[in-house]
């Protein structure tokens, strides 16, 4: 039997990163739900009202709290669009345990991602050509590229999480952490900075080695965090989904409160060493670098504030509640603070290769 | 009852393209022999050699003919571990009709492309790591972040393609054409070019609309003649696998010579279309960029003059015929001359866009 979250402690998160938010996020969110009703987007009032309850301009605004109105509206639709084709057509969805549509759905979409001549039958998939020509119209080819590149890791990522669905499959942790990686989304969302912001970072700068670490880092903690965020609703549904504590308990054979704990410990690790690298490559980072740098530290602490307080985690009724202004507490340290690649995870071990800096 | 390839006229191709080759094809090839034979990629001699057999440096002597030895090895190493990969893994072993287990090697082989710290079980995968851990030793931090994000396009279209075999789902000509794109391995195919010759195309080169249609036309080419070059091996087998003919078959309901005379039509017009842009965007090209055009145009070329003789295409024993050296005739004109996007096919429509030169 399913424990219940009354049986469970989650302790607080450790997260010290700047908290910030953009100034016109109820504007910018109001004419994203404005968008989402004219894009048909959505088949029923109640999908739309579950994609607003997405607050994704809340969410984006925290990533970017700088962008100029119209960008941070454009990079906030793809997150709602994001969160709706996952609840729509991944997590959830029909294609859920059907691994053979899913990767032709997603070989259209992803052609729909890349070019604006492609027609599509997928409702999702015009109204992601919508976003994509906003995103054209005011960024350079190299942004929308790497855009479409992290929006591919992105579906290759959700179709290994479905095909390990669909075999009843659940897999080892170094497995999971690196389909986690793609699945969770975090390429494209990290990738929407140099949209939001207008940062175009050099090449030489954005694919060095310390970078991606640092990126995917970031992504792994976010990824992680959300774990926690829904573990509530996931224990709620008797879902036995693939998750951080599946994982844990599967492979270790521990008990749920055990897999909190030591999902949590080396969430810390990997956020120590974000911490400890970026302190490293900082200093010698030019602009546009620096304002990528720093959208990975808002967003980390960003989707923790969201992710907190979203009715996407919180609501388990037929209709979402409002998001609520709850106080937040972090802790104070960190839960494990031992240095060096986590162990059994070899697919992540290189983001503590000391060539990096 | 299938059609006998007797039954079928297969006109010549028109390819009036430059033809070069590596005057150290020979030295290379005897190099990447040896190193196949030490990786261990193979489980038997007969598995070996078909993948010598693939004649693979051959293939890039031909797409790189001005490369430095080493460089031009480890490109070669790629091809001849894309085509083992392929046999053993994609398009006819075990995984061929099985999605959720292909989409789960696929994303562990990508990760092994992506970071050498990644353990896997999988002797292709690890064949993959030495061969990206050469790249990563000549070769910037960019051209191989561009070689990954290439790679995983491939496994992508393998993973659509295997989808459909699944569902045994016979695709659309638009819905081909997309799926074929990738599903081929002309992305990292071409992306080795940087790899092989030194250039490095600046990311505002690399990624305007004019040098990606260039490049996923010099792609949708050779993809097109691989599909007429094995034609003869598929029709001997029976197949009724997913390729131009079968599906303009299945499609316009018609005979396969109507299908050969259209999709070679086809073919000519992204030809024609990929040489008038071509001829636009070369004036203004730098140094990089105008190398990497050239080698689209000896790769489209390459592709040709290897596949007409390749034992991959013609060999149909239990071990493969030596390669000969067929003298190749080639047409004088194309075959459908007609300028614009063609009909039923939107996915592929905007390299005809008026924007790009």
């Amino acid at each position: 039997m399913a424990p219940h979250l009354s049986e469970v402690e989650l302790p607080p998160l450790f997260c010290p990163l700047e908290s910030a938010i953009h100034p016109h996020v109820r504007q910018v969110e109001k004419r994203a739900v404005e968008w989402i009703g004219a894009s048909r987007m959505c088949e029923s009032e109640r999908e739309k009202a579950w994609v607003v309850a997405t607050h994704s301009a809340d969410f984006f605004a925290r990533f970017a709290p700088v962008a100029d109105d119209d960008r941070l509206l454009a990079a906030a639709l793809w997150v709602y669009w994001g969160f709706a084709f996952d609840d729509a057509r991944c997590d959830a969805g029909p294609l859920s345990g059907r691994p053979a549509q899913f990767n032709a759905l997603a070989g259209q979409v992803q052609r729909a991602c890349e070019t604006d001549s492609a027609t599509c039958d997928d409702r999702y998939a015009r109204a992601l050509q919508d976003i994509t020509r906003l995103f054209r119209s005011f960024a350079p080819p190299t942004q929308v590229v790497r855009f479409a590149h992290a929006h591919r890791a992105w579906l290759s990522g959700v179709a290994w999480q479905i095909g390990n669905q669909a075999l009843g499959r659940m897999p080892g942790l170094d497995e999971f952490l690196v389909m986690r990686l793609g699945a969770a989304g975090g390429d494209p969302t990290f990738a929407l900075l140099e949209l939001a912001t207008g940062a175009e970072v050099p090449d030489r700068d954005l694919h060095r080695p310390a970078v991606r670490a640092l990126t995917e880092m970031a992504m792994m903690v976010a990824s992680l965090d959300n774990d926690r965020h829904s573990l509530h609703k996931e224990l709620s549904r008797g879902h036995a989904d693939q998750n951080i504590y599946t994982v844990l308990m599967a492979e270790r054979g521990i008990p749920l409160q055990k897999a909190v704990d030591e999902a949590g410990g080396l969430r810390d690790r990997v956020l120590l060493r974000f911490l400890d690298l970026y302190d490293r490559v900082r200093p010698t980072a030019g602009t546009d670098l620096a304002t990528y740098l720093q959208g990975l530290r808002y967003g980390v602490r960003g989707n923790n504030e969201w992710g907190m307080r979203v009715p996407r985690y919180l609501s388990q009724g037929y209709w979402p509640d409002s998001m609520e202004e709850l106080p937040l507490a972090y802790a104070e340290e960190p839960l494990d603070t031992r240095p060096g690649p986590v162990e059994g995870a070899p697919g992540i071990a290189w983001w503590w290769d000391a060539g990096l800096g």
